[in-house]
């Protein structure tokens, strides 16, 4: 068997679900409550006490379950990795649980209520209404109710899920069959900064055939989705120079080079009018999407008319490409454009500078250190001498020749082969779980530094399975996780340590 | 007789200077202490009782110097005119000086001293030094001294030099030999909003047969220099449009449509590197200069590669032709450029919406009318709908299509006819005075509502004839008077009242 780039039609249901829903509609009062006391307790990465708090309390959480359990350092410091591990005799297979106790900070525009205030609330067009009480003992609550707290969604539920589902199977007397390790990341939000470090560290007790990641919504229609890469990026900031000083745009602005108009120019010489790029050996490195993939990424944009409409769009990029294909592609983004003034702020006058800000998204075999020397090689082919010191730049007797280029580093995509046998398996189970096939994306758009587990575990599958609702507001005021969807998520994890073996048993015999 | 369009080697010195250096050597401080006297009265346009007292003593000025004086009102408001008029029997020409009473605000950065008290002193690098008492009775003064207070230069000092010229000739029994009126506008620096309806509705009284504007300062060499005219300019803000909210440039970034890209095409497509307007129809009503121009343009250049080196720059536009010839031809500007964030501002983010702001400047004869729709319908070409309400482009269901294009209303460019026989004499009287040739601007590179002038005295040549020193920091902190460009301010003022009209029945003569 392998994997479906289309969704099949009637997915054969889960067999252990009806066992973890019906245990789960009995205890959803007990759920919650240990959902509110772990909510409530603020979980900021650079706060070295409360994230320390919070990875106290998982270790308990995880061991009173069974686990064995560790606190995980880096040698280089920063929060510790929550270690949990159940070792199933007679298992052939190791997974990993990913997810990240660590959440955004609450800074910001303001929020309805304490962001570490767990509240059950209703939730309509957008807005979370009044407060609704808990469910007393043994009665359920309306799935569609919200639990508003910062990292419901990102990503505390999911651990929520975990915790739960490993109840639920030891109520109803399901054991895995897998040998389960739970890695509960506290750097996420913070750039994971020590992540490398820490994988290089504890690599042996990390050892897997397959890591799943429990972070990020679903799709957007509601149904479900398995993600099996991410695009790399890497940034850059371009200032061209003219005059030393803002010069009469009347006495000297045909005279003097203008640099907005040389940072037009530049930018144009990037990026045709249809999205192209156009810069030298951009695409060298790029490896082309599978069949299965580009088939999976065209059935994903099933929803591209109504996004565009809701965008306020008629047209995208390359003559209207599927976002599903588009995203299997690298991409140019300019971030900003800063010369001078505009509207009140506009002065007759030639801008002494003109910045561009790109980040570029890179998918696989795009590496930033190759792309930084393509695109400063296109620099170059304009006619400009790079420097990367603003000081030497303002310096320069001819600044009109100078471009400044600031690089962040950056890093590289990461996609897991849709051929590896665990996706067929995985497509299984959360079709099995959810009733209906998941969308299988090749890539997301955006970037995620899985970089790291691939670097330390070449060749292992990394497949994100996410389980929150996609109006969750993660990262912003508000966040809040829909109670259907954390219900949803014990059965996948309960699911997953149980049907996930037999079905990758299947799919790994050839046909 | 011809105007040179080459400046002289060895011009015949003014008659009259001598005698009115001498009256002036032995009056330098009654002439310093009226000038004190003026400095000292707050003249901002919009401060209604300041700038009418300002006036009023102006008035009062020429009344004892035997002018027949009046206020000139506008009709539609704003600050009077002060008007002196002196007819001299027998005269066959009529002049009118003008000058500017009101200034520039003192908001902003602060001054070394009160603005409006003003203060003697040594100038030494470009900084002020310590006050200098002013000269006794009789006694003379450095003339390398500064008078500092606002609008010493911009534009009271040629007010001073005007008056005290007609005491040196009164004193030296020397006499006008043209109908002299004074034209002292009030609302310059706010942007002479009523000059038109002013002049309009007092032509008959300011009927002359050339205007002659003591404004600006002389070339920065220090040579004197006369100006026959001004680029017209007007503005435009564009601003192009992407998705209705800011997307994530790793979901959308290659679909959705970014209108920094699309901005940075636009411009490109209207400028080229080298400076080049590409606009379909741009050029077709500029009137070529005329071999003097050039001619004189060129001559201006020769400062080209010391001014270059100071601004940091090895190359300039057109393949580094002179800045002369340049600024005889209309110029496209980017004042400014915005979209999104750049450096610790940039998100990974395409931005919804781009803008550039653009100043033009024409040259005879384009019209702003006519510039406007050359530009817009170029912009159309690009595939864009033009809007000028930003609410109508913000509600568009196909926001890429659209660009919102608000224009200023602009002005047009003058230029005096280098043939006119009034050039020649003026250069011949401005050469007698410095002892050198000046040199002849075909045309200021910036800006100044002459067109008013010539809308109401179509035909009349009007001529620029800057007295000031060109480091005096006009429109900014700490501005100055050098003592020696009062002088001869005076001198010239002298000079042109008694031996311009000899010169110019000369050059009117057919040879």
């Amino acid at each position: 068997m392998r994997a479906h780039a289309q969704r099949p039609t009637s997915p054969p249901a889960s067999a252990v679900r009806p066992a973890v829903d019906a245990w789960r509609r009995a205890n959803e009062r007990r759920i919650l409550d240990e959902a509110f006391a772990f909510f409530a307790m603020p979980n900021l990465a650079s706060d070295s006490v409360g994230i320390r708090r919070v990875a106290s309390h998982l270790l308990a959480q995880f061991g009173a379950r069974g686990f064995t359990t560790a606190l995980l350092e880096s040698p280089t410091g920063g929060p510790p990795a929550v270690f949990a591990e159940r070792l199933v005799p007679g298992a052939t297979r190791t997974i990993v649980l990913y997810a990240h106790y660590d959440g955004q900070p609450v800074a910001g525009a303001p929020w309805d209520g304490d962001p570490f205030t767990p509240a059950l609330r209703r939730f309509t067009n957008g807005v979370g209404g009044e407060a609704v009480p808990l469910p007393m003992a043994g009665a359920t609550t309306d799935p569609e109710l919200r639990i508003f707290a910062r990292s419901a969604s990102d990503d505390k539920g999911p651990i929520v899920a975990m915790l739960s589902a490993f109840d639920a199977l030891a109520a109803t007397d399901h054991a895995p069959t897998v040998n389960v390790k739970v890695f509960l990341e506290g750097e996420e939000e913070a750039g994971s900064q020590h992540l490398g470090d820490m994988l290089r560290a504890h690599a042996e007790r990390l050892q897997a055939d397959a890591w799943f990641f429990f972070d990020g919504p679903v799709h957007v229609s509601g149904a479900p989705q398995v993600v099996l890469g991410v695009r790399g990026v890497v940034g850059v900031d371009v200032t061209l120079y003219g005059a030393s000083r803002p010069l009469h745009s009347g006495h000297y602005g045909n005279w003097a080079p203008n640099p907005a108009v040389a940072v037009s120019h530049l930018v144009a010489s990037m990026r045709d009018r249809d999205g192209r790029i156009t810069i030298a050996g951009f695409h060298d490195d790029v490896r082309a999407p599978t069949l299965d993939e580009i088939t999976a990424g065209r059935a994903l944009s099933a929803t591209d008319d109504s996004v565009r409409r809701s965008l306020g769009l008629t047209r995208t990029e390359a003559n209207g490409a599927a976002l599903g294909e588009r995203i299997m592609q690298p991409a140019l983004n300019i971030r900003g454009l800063r010369a001078g003034g505009v509207g009140p702020q506009a002065a007759n006058a030639v801008p002494t500078s003109a910045s561009v800000s790109i980040d570029f998204r890179l998918v696989p075999d795009q590496a930033p250190a190759r792309l930084r020397d393509v695109v400063n090689a296109h620099i170059r082919a304009q006619g400009y001498d790079l420097v990367t010191d603003p000081a030497a730049a303002a310096s320069r007797a001819d600044r009109e020749r100078v471009a400044l280029v600031q690089w962040d580093d950056g890093y590289r995509s990461v996609r897991t082969p849709f051929e590896a046998p665990v996706i067929a398996a995985t497509q299984q189970v959360v079709a099995g779980v959810y009733g209906r096939a998941p969308f299988v994306a090749p890539t997301l758009g955006g970037s995620l530094p899985l970089f790291h587990f691939a670097d330390v575990f070449p060749g292992v599958p990394l497949v994100t399975v996410p389980t929150v609702n996609a109006d969750n507001s993660q990262h912003a005021p508000n966040e809040n996780l829909r109670v259907g969807n954390l219900w949803d998520g014990i059965a996948l994890v309960a699911a997953m340590v149980t049907e996930l073996a037999p079905a990758w048993e299947r799919s790994t015999v050839v046909p």
